[in-house]
């Protein structure tokens, strides 16, 4: 316990401080406040504590912050005294360590004084239980710093105890104590208040009365010499009253010195013994009134908190070791995400990204890093198809796994990158389904069975479709492609895909078709379909999502069975170990700026010649494709329409898919490629340009 | 056992097929053959195998290949008789299982039978033993598919059986076979083979001789009706001969059918049986010569050996099973290296690459995203220096740390990191280094304790950067790359930079100083540092790697301590999260360009403009820097210059450091920015230009 002012001994009146009593719950909403609201704000800010008189023996008189203590109005716990303090929460340790933190004090100290002598104190004694609290939260490790501050006047000299202190009971009867709680309690109540944190007394042998200060001159009227005033004592010393007191006592010794020599002051404490209300414990002491009526400049002040060393210092609660581990994995990476809006990209609408339910098809080399990316940017939801195991050769490319998933024949893809993830981040809800695609000239009517397990698979692809928001295509196979790119243009969800060449890629959203009549405006319910028709849009310029390519556009030949009969090196599976990195990545970054546009998937697409325009989201630009070539650390943004004969997203396709359902993609997949090219045409297309030398684009595959 | 002609029972000739016997080391060889020489050649390989007529019972024919039989030269094993085969190693499963068997065989069983129609068989018996392999090598998985076949001519009607087949020990006297044993050996020795494979026999009741074939003339002269040959018999039922007696049966029936008409066989049997030699169990039989004299064509022939399961049909051995898996790991991760060279980059040297040795300075965001590069790329040596520990933000976008690495306040990065590299690939060689880069403007002197350590840490340092070849800046701060710029550079190690924006990103390669005097020519004994010089580049085109600016030279202040007061989102800590995965991609594509150009770190450096040129490795380009803009998708490859009063590179500030070594260092430490500014001369250049206005760089740091 520190003495405030004077010598030790009885002939002195000392004052037991406060211990700040800084609630996890604090901690935890400072940081809420801070990723949510405060930002980088520094501004001080207007908190709330309290303290209670009922402890048992033992316990130090703590003020303290809690849940709630940012919220002015929440209600103050029964039978506790608010105190209103002001938070400096700074934004670096150093700006924490280097704060003046003798100019906070006084001009702490001059507030009260200036209540003091305006008499506004004498309305709200709530001014006189003020405190300041100098934070630091370093939410990257969950260091919280932080230096409490009561701020007490000094009174010019210390206090002469002409009295006491003696317990209540020494100088009270049982009678008298009865009727000063009664008294106390019915002044509560009038008030409305859960304690009165200073109060003035008057007594005989029969009665005590209690009032507030603010009717002090008629209360006091008559008194002589001596005058008894009333403080909630969050202290439980014998010898000694807590801190809230002195304060008073400034207010006493300046209002009433004039008029009085001496004040008996009973320290009021209130608990419950064995069920029963016990005050008896309460101390009474009288001093003498120091001469300060007329003195008009505020006195020195004191109230920084020793820390636990007992300096005078800072005092730091590592919160990271009592949090739950993953509930701190959960807001540390929240906490990157945040930096971000609060400065960079003010704009930045988070939720769009962090909401958001990817599939990905494909958990190979693309896979890996998309959902690793994904993860960067706080996405939750996470699901994976494939169909493969992992091999040898797969974990230095494929950033999910390790050697020991390659043993005893490799660990479903998958099923391991879903874990993977989990073990990643545990907030993560990652699955995985270890299933094949079908796909168009892989027959599956060799038998029932293949069949059954075809309609089973294609039911499973349209589900997962419908219940995620944009979909991946990371697979090894062009054909394996067209599947998820019909359901998927079908149920209107937004298609990323990547593809990778050895040194080349290409990076695309597909085009988003217009709603359907029934569910139109479903995920943008403002996207501008009949304006954007309106702007009579040229040939490769302002093409609005709707009327851009998908993968298959830029065919001329169906997809068929791409995997047979390819040596090694043409299973597209060799590219330089950088391209899958910077593949997914850009995957990843298109998706983020495509939903930070107000019109999702319709946006009109960015070209290259657009990069010197003010681009249309707060990240930049949204193109259709990018095309990269590592071999010239380079990029292109072409911009392609959809191809009205197309094999995926053409409506002859579409409408027959969402005619016939699983019957049609039967016969796609048994069929060679004449079925699906009679079907849109492109059959006819060929025998008009047999003789024009057709060239096929390039083809693109991710790796396995 | 299978029997090729004719009616089961004794009367008609059967004989036991061979076992194909592919040894693992066959595979292993034909892996290594497959990745290092022939590649995607299908071509026919000349291969060699061997036979043995010493098994005991019970045991099949074998022939055996194993790692010895692409080695034409190589000797057989003692008392073996060698095949000589061909090699069909085809590039697919596909082309494995529609390669035209028929064919093959017919093809080989026509050269045998040229073989015996002009004589060269007489000659050289072996070309009788003639074998075929049809081959696909699956090293994804180690699943190999073969079909072996020992082609054997058929006889136009099958062979009614004179006498026997009995045991030599039936027919021969003692006396008789130790002649017989006498002049074999004495044959073989003559002609310096291990084994003769077939041979010319005449005997009497004491003696015995042998005959090579092609002195058949001589040898038969005088006999009539009947001849007897010898077959060397690798198998050994007492019924049955083995295969390798068909082909010498019909040259025997071609040959020699027009003068005698039978033929004794003696299927000779050589084995060790407890200690002593015994070819008793040889055996011997008689049957009719079919009349072949005239005929022209080629007989028909068999020999497609049947599978497992007793079909016509291929056998797969799956060696993933039983193969060490880390060495499996290893073979699987060289083979995607491989697979780039053999078609896509012929002129790739991958050994450059895969040997390099990498110091990563800095185990965060890029850190991790360049070592999964480099493993990527079968980079072997790789080496972590950090001094933090993985905090929970972490591992969402450091991809080699997760969850649990986070917990009990965390795992050093650089040792986690190393940790992680060898999960995911155990043929790595990783270590990490958990320490401090002592910076300038952090002061080292304020005990001698500190300046101890300061001491050691770039001791430890300088010998880090001297045993790698290649060192990797990716730290959070500019100040911390000040002293692995300046020891990089003074020797003269290639130094590739990497630092993130919020959403660019600088990647470059440092300039190369000019080797000293002493070890001139040590890396790139070639670099034309001289010629370079002749050209009399202009200003920003054709830079040699000697004239090229670090990351210091744009910078007008020295760097200092500029993590002090910084608030969170000034740390530089917070990027879009596909940044890192691109800057660190591109960092080692980068490096890798510049390993491939003859003149590494000296070739002279790429632009923007140079992406419509020939490029100028196999790989392309080979920037100075990469600077990318993640808003516009977009990347552009500025070059500058060194600066003559760079803080780091200078010849002012390595004169200094090469003289003074730590003294001079621990001044930069221990000073404020205006050591180096007075040093390098950039005091006086700020006096020069104060009135100017000179901008700072926008300050690019990599995320911690």
């Amino acid at each position: 316990m520190a003495a405030a002012t004077g010598d030790p001994g009885l002939s002195k009146l000392q004052f037991a401080p406060f211990s700040s009593a800084l609630d996890v719950g604090f901690w935890h909403e400072l940081t809420q406040k801070k990723l949510n609201e405060y930002r980088l704000d520094e501004a001080p800010k207007d908190i709330k504590g309290y303290y209670y008189n009922g402890d048992s023996a033992g316990l130090p008189a703590r003020l303290t912050l809690e849940f709630s203590a940012f919220d002015m109005s929440a209600p103050t716990p029964a039978r506790c005294c608010p105190a209103v303090g002001t938070l400096y929460n700074t934004n670096t340790l150093e700006s924490f360590k280097t704060a003046d933190k003798k100019l906070l004090l006084e001009q702490a100290a001059n507030e009260i004084w200036e209540s003091i002598k305006s008499g506004a104190a004498l309305e709200n004694p709530v001014l006189l239980n003020k405190f300041l609290l100098l934070t630091f939260a370093d939410l990257k490790k969950y260091h919280f710093y932080y230096w409490f501050c009561y701020p007490a006047l000094c009174l010019p000299e210390s206090l002469p105890l002409i009295q006491g202190p003696v317990g209540l009971d020494q100088r009270f009867s049982l009678k008298q104590i009865e009727s000063l709680e009664c008294a106390y309690d019915n002044l509560c109540q009038t008030e409305g208040v859960t304690a009165l944190p200073y109060f003035l007394i008057k007594y005989d042998e029969n009665t005590v009365l209690v009032s507030l200060l603010k009717h002090y001159s008629d209360f006091f009227q008559g008194q002589r010499m001596k005058i008894t005033i009333g403080v909630y004592d969050p202290c439980n010393l014998a010898q000694y009253p807590g801190w809230p007191l002195r304060n008073f006592l400034v207010l006493a010794a300046h209002r009433w010195s004039s008029s009085f020599q001496s004040v008996e002051v009973l320290c009021f404490r209130d608990r419950t013994m064995q069920g029963a209300r016990d005050v008896a414990h309460s101390i009474i002491f009288e001093v003498k009134l120091p001469e300060m009526a007329f003195s008009p400049d505020c006195p020195k002040a004191v109230g920084w908190e020793k820390n636990q060393k007992g300096g005078m210092g800072p005092r730091m609660v590592n919160l990271s070791e009592c949090m739950d581990p993953k509930r701190l994995a959960e807001s540390s990476v929240d906490l990157n995400l945040k930096l971000m809006c609060w400065r960079l990209v003010p704009t930045l609408d988070l939720d769009k990204v962090v909401s958001v339910k990817c599939l990905l098809l494909g958990a190979g080399t693309l896979g890996c890093n998309v959902a690793r990316t994904l993860m960067g940017w706080g996405v939750r939801h996470i699901t994976f198809v494939d169909n493969a195991k992992i091999s040898y050769s797969n974990p230095v490319r494929q950033p999910l796994y390790e050697f020991e998933d390659c043993l005893v024949g490799g660990k479903p893809k998958a099923l391991a990158a879903a874990d993977r993830l989990q073990k990643i981040f545990p907030g993560v809800s990652a699955r995985g389904f270890n299933m094949s695609i079908p796909m168009p000239g892989h027959p599956v009517n060799f038998s029932s069975v293949t069949l059954e397990q075809a309609r089973r698979d294609v039911e499973q692809l349209e589900q997962l479709i419908e219940s995620h928001d944009v979909i991946f295509l990371l697979m090894d196979t062009r054909e394996s492609r067209w599947l998820p790119a019909v359901i998927a243009a079908s149920k209107r969800k937004l298609v990323i895909n990547a593809a990778l060449g050895f040194d080349t890629f290409v990076v695309m959203r597909h085009g988003l078709k217009k709603p359907k009549q029934q569910d139109a405006g479903d995920l943008y319910p403002n996207h501008p379909v009949a304006s954007a028709d309106l702007l009579g849009s040229s040939l490769f310029a302002n093409i609005p999502g709707y009327k851009l390519g998908c993968y298959f556009c830029n065919d001329v030949v169906a997809p068929g069975d791409s995997t047979r009969d390819r040596t090694l090196d043409q299973q597209c599976t060799v590219s330089r170990p950088g391209l899958a990195m910077i593949a997914g990545a850009l995957a990843v970054e298109l998706m983020v700026s495509v939903l930070q546009h107000p019109e999702g998937g319709y946006a009109i697409a960015s070209s290259s010649d657009d990069r010197m325009n003010e681009p249309p989201t707060s990240l930049g630009l949204v193109p259709h494709q990018i095309r990269g070539f590592l071999s010239r650390f380079d990029n292109v943004l072409p911009v392609s329409l959809a191809f009205d004969k197309c094999t995926a997203c053409s409506s002859k396709v579409l409408d027959q898919y969402e005619r016939e359902g699983f019957n049609f993609l039967a016969k796609v997949f048994n069929s060679s490629h004449s079925f699906l090219e009679d079907l849109t045409g492109l059959t006819l297309l060929h025998q008009e340009t047999q003789a024009a030398e057709v060239g096929t684009k390039q083809a693109f595959c991710s790796e396995d």
